[in-house]
């Protein structure tokens, strides 16, 4: 079941994106291909991503009393500016599949990509400027935000990182947006002070339940959900939470050959048994369950924060409903 | 001699610079790199570039009557979003040098270079944020137009063009961020109309003179002053204006040879034999002269716009000045 928050505002979303990206040129057509308004062919479809971000910023907005017509070039400039960090993370990981289907780099070439990506951002903020000049100049925190996170997790690769850095960096490259999502929301309906501060801890509570999730979802994700391989993130070596856990429990030996598998730099990915090796070694010690248990923290944070807002009974178990979704989802 | 008008505003375009890109982080130590405020152990020197935008923001609004503080931080925006694009040019065109120094990507990686120009993307719209809101939306403009002249650049390495479709393409790519420049001027001082759309065709004229010139430099420039060898931009099949002109007047002999020295895709560098035999040909058909020809109709095509523009007699012979130093300038 879809929670009501990501059903609701579909439409008014889809249709401001839509106008975005509307115009001539190849790399508008890759845009709209990347968000999913078109097949590879140019045939129109429809987003077949969740619009967690722009929904959020909906949500909130409408319960504390603004209009919806006011928050949504905010919304959607927020969508474009994952929507762009997407396609110039792919180029960087060198991730070759998006949402089941190509990366846009596979299609247009890395030096085409690095400008679609570009293009993108400038749009989202001439979007999110239609909202408000405040509303664009937090989405610009924000993506400043983002940007130093995953600057971090491309650091991350050539060293050996603690749950505290890890942590940290998620809070910029995955919290930057969903904080955003949050305060944007209350920057439409005028809120301030203790309400702001509540919003923005809620995404940041949000913004770890949703990465650890995902970073479940990257080694025991079931891959006919996912349209990628279980174990695929062990496969090209990212240094996820549940890595970082097993490199501190294990013991020496052990530690010895998960360095020699995560510090090879020939490009290759992980051989098969290496990867069942790292799994196996996971499950013995622990870790999906103390990642499971942090999912679950940051799920009461968010229940308890949630409470210092002042919404409807009805908005606030709307948005226990959303949390738990993101939480459990399967991909 | 260096004209008035890029002297003038040194030091507080720079003060204002640095302000923009201080902070901790690799991100922000390779942004200063980048743009000359520290060298690459991290001592800090001064900026080396013309800072040519930003001056003609400030010139342009001092002139019409605004106050520099209203102009600054739109003028600085404007400079970041140049430098931005440059970081991501040289990846994109694997420039190993940027103004006599190793370009970014050579330092910290294409995957870093690409999250050092989007974070300066990011500070860009933040710092013309706090001109205006107007002056952070004619940017984000003027930055979607440079975005898709680029891409235009890239796509024509892979077919024949016109030297309209070439001067097209220049609109954008450099002429974007030009008529920005006036623009973002006017805007500070508030002009509207006729005076609005002669800083626009004078930005228009300005740019094509100034890419022209930077043409001929790729091809005749010396190696001692610019820093890079002559025929560079031969040596690296870049469709210039020059290649395009000579496309159009060779016949169909040299055709086939210049067809298959544009045409190979090996990725090495052009032969220095063939480098002197396409200078050669440039030479014997007038090549040379039909582009200094242009630049001196972009250049009287300035001086008419000029007139059209409220300023000073001393602020108008200033733009003069300005405008033969850059048609006439060796770097």
């Amino acid at each position: 079941m879809i929670p009501a928050i990501l059903e609701r505002y579909r439409g008014a979303i889809e249709g401001r994106l839509s106008r975005a990206l509307d115009g001539d040129g190849p790399l508008r057509s890759i845009l709209r291909y990347h968000v999913g308004l078109e097949d590879e062919d140019g045939t129109p479809t429809h987003v077949t991503g969740k619009l967690l971000r722009p929904s959020l910023v909906l949500f909130v907005a409408e319960q504390l009393g603004a209009g919806l017509d006011a928050a949504l070039p905010s919304a959607v400039g927020l969508e474009l500016i994952h929507g762009f960090s997407l396609i110039h993370d792919d180029i960087q990981d060198r991730d070759r599949t998006r949402r089941g289907r190509p990366a846009v780099w596979t299609i247009v070439g890395v030096e085409q990509a690095i400008n679609a990506g570009d293009l993108m951002h400038a749009l989202a903020i001439a979007t999110a400027l239609e909202s408000s000049s405040a509303a664009a100049g937090r989405l610009v925190e924000a993506t400043r935000e983002m940007i130093e996170g995953q600057c971090r997790d491309l650091e991350f690769e050539h060293r050996g990182i603690t749950a505290d850095e890890y942590l940290s960096m998620i809070d910029r490259k995955t919290g930057g947006l969903l904080r955003c999502a949050f305060d944007l929301g209350g920057l439409a309906a005028g809120v301030n002070g203790r309400v702001r501060s509540s919003l923005t801890a809620l995404g940041q509570a949000v913004g770890r339940a949703f990465q650890i999730q995902d970073d479940l979802l990257g080694i025991w994700g079931r891959d006919d959900v996912l349209g990628k391989a279980t174990g695929s993130d062990i496969r090209r070596r990212k240094k996820t939470l549940p890595v970082v856990l097993l490199f501190e429990r294990v013991g020496a030996d052990d530690r010895a050959k998960l360095e020699e598998i995560y510090g090879a730099r020939d490009g290759a990915e992980v051989a098969e048994e290496s990867v069942a090796w790292v799994i196996g070694r996971m499950d013995e010690l622990g870790v999906r369950g103390a990642c499971e248990a942090m999912v679950q923290r940051y799920v009461d944070d968010a229940t308890g924060r949630l409470r210092q807002i002042p919404f409807s009974d009805d908005a606030r178990s709307q948005m226990e409903e959303l949390i738990a979704f993101l939480a459990r989802r399967e991909k």
